[in-house]
């Protein structure tokens, strides 16, 4: 047996897991101060369940992992928690609406292994299910900007309506049949080059001057600054109820963001976002000034899903969004980030154990991450503090004892002081 | 497709899962407390690695989820943290003993359903590698003292050494390959009665003689009261080198269980726990006053197996335990906790939503838990509010905007009052 890492897995030591821990009570902190409940789904499904053509769809399905448990059943890990949301609410009518939920667990996709996509990692799912109403993307749109600031992140969002960018394409001639593939075409834009998209929709054998005629109206739009002269534009070209409609609702968004005080918003026609869920606006965070192009967070309305997924009379209109805490965790590795240390007192007994114990019960009972070199001599101790990132070393001998008094040594600079453990105490609730 | 939920996996609804994100938090913070850092492990791991006679061993195998992924790789779902834990340190030499790690993550076993046993559950395990001294062991009791008191759980522990359990068969003449097997029949004496007990042993061809004795020496140990008056007990009558090894080891842990002030602690000499890895000391945490009759953590020093699973010459002592989140769940649901309410102000615009929205976010910046009757009215509302256990319910309306009070119902008392943002505000801070 050779120890190895399965491709498209990944395993977390402390220095990195101590940062998604805290990235991860971040998001958890500030949906539930915006109203937002956990629930916690099961990663086992039936397969039929997850297959229902409801549910991900056929693409995602080809990344499935599946399996037979004992009993012969067909199953599988789930994909997201987006199908597990809408079985929840089809399993509980008890559930009252409006129904805030969040959801961060695992999640596991046997497809390709690029960078920063693996096939097993973890999802941060926020939704709200029961509002037919923009204040609904709004909200999100507030509360992803709460989690960035909490963060220290300099983020962004681009927004788009499916409705208005489906409505440029219907308003050209596209077949409604086709709009998606047209769509995630487009999508690509800003990754790729409009070069690159007009050769795509070429060999996709999109008409010539339709292709021309889309990309004249993006353009002519993006000569307008601001996402209100923006709307304007598109409700001067467009004629139809899709466009409309979209930019309607649009109007609506842009009216609750600012009573949100949201500002860094950014209507962006060609955005499409991949997935087949959503039906109206649609949103995605980029960070400003970052090496990380890919977005940090995204979601938008998806509104007629649960109710063809449970098959019911009943409208369950939805709005969420999904965080991203493996791409947030390379947006901050590199940045100081103010973490607690663990521990952030290292007790090193000199022929003082039982006496050191009583203390280090002591600070730990103030809530102080506080640890005792149980084994370790004096200068192996100072090492290991050292090399851990310990930041303050308390060594306590019999004459300290004795004193009530113990050297305190602060392992960053260097500096030696002589503390009782009151004062120990107040200190390390003052600084970091 | 019909919705239904998989045998021996479970969903939770905000309600529970509320009070199981409260309990998971109170044991990281206690653990990071305690000097332990988390980690993060795959769920999904190579079938050969999983199967390493030094891992879960055979029986837990035979529960293993199997699968294989679209490179025919052979895969499972890890069945516990221990294995992994092992194979992390083996793939990261760079890790510095004593490493003192914690890891809460979900576990698969396809085993038989029982009340309280599930297929899908979660593992709470807090682990120190490197540190080989009862100290160890007796600052694990001492964590589990301290979570316990912060969940409001009255507990105690009974402790054992699987060295002073095996001398105690060694003595008597029990073969050494037949210690185990001897040790899990006397495991059960608390839950089935000594019949049952001595019945299976019978059942298991031990000599008659043999059982008489063990349970004799047992008992006569029982009629002493206090820890170190049966540890006295048996140095005078077990003379074998591995029973007065285990008698030593204890009564370090009882020595160091003192200096961390710990008292509750019972020796039991006929424990034995399940698992093949314990080496030494093992203890359970049980209820007191409970309907709960299971233990709701347990642990203890697992010295060989980390050695042995990477197949190395550097020894890696080893001590732990894993704490229950659902029998803790069990234990707590009907107890009065003190968890904050999501949300625990509701506001209700009427006519005045843009002008909500703008007391919400402010209420949210100083990190209370606020949401707003979107699209209800009044009555709807306020039943929803009621039902839904929100405890204020903030009305605003056209007038009180324009004096800049609003009216604050308190849905458990009706009371009613008129506020200033600013005295809700106050009065959130210092109300749970």
């Amino acid at each position: 047996m050779t120890l190895r890492q399965l491709k498209g897995t990944k395993e977390f030591l402390p220095k990195e897991q101590l940062v998604r821990e805290w990235i991860a009570d971040t998001l958890k902190r500030v949906f539930k101060i915006y109203g937002f409940k956990p629930v916690e789904t099961s990663i086992l499904e039936f397969y039929d369940i997850a297959a229902s053509k409801y549910a991900g769809g056929a693409e995602i399905l080809k990344e499935t992992y599946r399996l037979k448990d004992q009993g012969n059943r067909d199953l599988i890990l789930r994909y997201e928690l987006t199908f597990k949301l809408a079985k929840l609410i089809g399993m509980n009518p008890e559930i009252r609406m409006p129904f805030k939920r969040y959801e961060i667990g695992k999640v596991f996709r046997d497809g390709p292994v690029k960078t920063g996509r693996l096939r097993e990692f973890t999802q941060c799912d926020v939704d709200v299910v029961g509002i037919k109403s923009q204040v609904a993307n709004a909200e999100l749109i507030a509360l992803a900007f709460r989690v960035f600031q909490e963060l220290g992140l300099n983020a962004y969002a681009q927004v788009n309506s499916r409705k208005l960018l489906f409505g440029i394409l219907k308003e050209f001639g596209v077949d409604e049949d086709k709009f998606t593939d047209f769509a995630l075409s487009l999508d690509k834009i800003e990754k790729v080059g409009k070069e690159a998209v007009v050769k795509e929709l070429r060999e996709k054998e999109f008409n010539e001057d339709v292709i021309v005629k889309v990309f004249s109206v993006l353009e002519e739009a993006g000569k307008f600054n601001g996402n209100t002269n923006k709307l304007d534009y598109f409700t001067n070209v467009l004629n139809n109820e899709l466009a409309k409609e979209g930019i309607s609702e649009l109007k609506d968004l842009f009216k609750f963001l600012k009573d949100f005080n949201v500002s860094e918003v950014e209507l962006t026609p060609n955005l499409a976002r991949g997935l087949g869920y959503y039906t109206g606006t649609i949103f995605e965070f980029y960070l400003k000034d970052s090496k990380i192009k890919s977005s940090i967070a995204a979601g938008g309305t998806w509104d007629s899903m649960i109710q063809k997924f449970i098959g019911t009379k009943i409208e369950y209109p939805a709005t969420g969004m999904a965080f991203g805490l493996d791409v947030i965790y390379e947006a901050l590795k590199d940045s100081k980030i103010n973490i607690t240390n663990i521990p952030k007192i290292y007790i090193i007994p000199i022929n003082t154990l039982k006496d050191s114990i009583k203390i280090c019960e002591k600070i730990r009972s103030e809530g102080i991450s506080c640890d005792i070199a149980y084994t370790k001599k004096l200068g192996k101790a100072l090492n290991y503090a050292n090399k851990e990132g310990i930041p303050y070393c308390l060594i306590v001998g019999e004459d300290e004892l004795k004193k009530g008094k113990y050297k305190l040594k602060d392992m960053r600079s260097g500096d030696e002081r002589f503390v009782s453990v009151e004062e120990l105490i107040s200190l390390s609730k003052k600084s970091p």
